[in-house]
């Protein structure tokens, strides 16, 4: 924790991150923009060749659509949904008379149909469902969004409002397992070329209660979630900066996605956490972006 | 109301804009996209000389900073809280019962810290009042965030979740409005560059309720703010794609903004609707930006 406090501090006074009163919540400094800019365009080279669509989700999405994904059942701690006053005038003066009170004045508000987006693909699937079979060669997207998970730390790489990139490819089982292999391989590329060190391991997601132990150990099991992780406040314990996913067809069957001869699609999803690969970037390298390696500034900024 | 729905029509049937099922929530195309980073690097040129200082705030807010700045008393019906489950396991089994049950699981929701960003520079006047005094030019801020407005509608230039860039700056009274008058010049020249047809009018907020009229009569009354109009999808009703707004030392007296002096600093603010801006330009030079004026072209893309 010592670590994790100690960086955040750092990252404070040099004004990479502003402090907003929230744990997990920071204004961005134009110089810490311009890494995750560069590291973006870094993510675009590697990915170029495959001919993605990109699409840009805003940060919320349909609440019908996050209530059928199952996030509630997985992460019901991690979501956010989003509220609105819907009253007339009269309730107008109870809510403001409550505020001056000092009283909660938020359990008035009404769920709206918006969620945060809880990662950068939630949106996708219905929609790419929508457009019928996939083509022959399957599907392949490029998103990114800023994501919500409520789990405020004072750990810099565990932000509640973040940005993650995401690549997912829709196909046959062979398609989208050849997909993630692909892009584990340039994750540890990408990340060689700036310079930072990685593993890459099994991982699992952190599913909510004792119920979810069993989901995680499966998931496991399974090889379906592996992680490129980094040092950043830990070395005991790095930082999950890439994650590859492989979903089976399990999106496929909740969403109706069929692949063009009408079978099940599989997917799988390749994830950047874009803040920290920021923040590994500055722990390595340093806070001043002008004195990182020239060899780093290279694969950076060309 | 037809001309709106045509239009949002043709937006997604160009692919554009992407349904979610949600009025006022679209995804974006890479095209789309495109059309926000060019205009956004015309700010760019604009406002470089300048020298500001660009921070980014992720699209929520500290929700005690939202309190205090009044957004409740004014505009109620637009702000979204954001709330998440804070229960133990059993409260997680009652959860899904009532999913499964198809009832209402929001309630049980409760408020986090963080309230969706009603407008870009909202998180900034406590960031810069915690600094101390302003140096002695005063301050000058470059800001985007996507916000939030809960007012769901069929006209795509009036969506719940957008893009706004703004210019704040912070200083004496003859500071900011010269900032703001500069920018209203800048505004008409970059609109004639990329073509748009504008005219620029006094206006007001949305202020909620009867008691609403009195404070947009006065800011009206008082030339406080006004907006850069161009017609998307009405002639007679222009949209608001830029605005410019004098605050007096409201918010220099609200968040505690003092000048090198210790007199209470005057701002200003100049927005751009970054989504409205993208529209405006499809609307007048057609859905295919590879057919746009050669001038139009050069002027976004060099």
């Amino acid at each position: 924790m010592d670590m994790q406090v100690s960086f955040l501090d750092r990252l404070f006074e040099s004004g990479l991150l502003i402090e907003t009163g929230v744990e997990g919540l920071y204004g961005r400094s134009g110089r810490f923009e311009d890494v995750i800019a560069a590291f973006e365009r870094l993510i675009d080279r590697y990915g170029a060749a495959d001919g993605a669509e990109a699409i840009r989700f805003p940060p919320g999405m349909n609440r019908a659509f996050f209530e059928k994904s199952g996030y509630m059942k997985s992460f019901p701690q991690l979501a956010g949904t989003v509220h609105s006053f819907c009253g007339c005038e009269l309730d107008h003066v109870s809510l403001l008379k409550c505020m001056d009170e000092g009283n909660d004045w938020t359990a008035e508000q009404k769920a709206t149909d918006i969620v945060l987006t809880p990662a950068a693909c939630y949106p996708l699937y219905p929609t790419v469902a929508k457009r019928g079979n996939l083509p022959e060669a399957g599907g392949l997207y490029d998103l990114q969004s800023y994501c919500f998970r409520h789990e405020p730390s004072n750990d810099p790489a565990r932000q509640q409002l973040f940005r993650m990139r995401e690549y997912v490819r829709m196909g046959t089982q062979a398609d989208v397992t050849e997909f993630r292999q692909t892009w584990m391989d340039r994750g540890v590329k990408m990340m060689a070329e700036v310079e930072l060190p990685v593993e890459i391991d099994v991982a699992n997601d952190p599913f909510f209660g004792r119920a979810g132990k069993m989901l995680a150990n499966n998931q496991r099991d399974q090889n379906l979630k592996f992680e490129l992780l980094i040092p950043i406040t830990s070395v005991a314990k790095p930082t999950a900066c890439m994650s590859f996913n492989y979903h089976q067809d399990a999106f496929g069957t909740k969403w109706g996605l069929n692949l063009a001869d009408g079978a099940v699609a599989h997917t799988a999803c390749v994830g950047f956490g874009l803040e920290r690969i920021a923040l590994a970037l500055f722990h390595h390298h340093g806070l001043d972006t002008e004195a990182w390696p020239a060899s780093v500034r290279a694969a950076l900024w060309g």
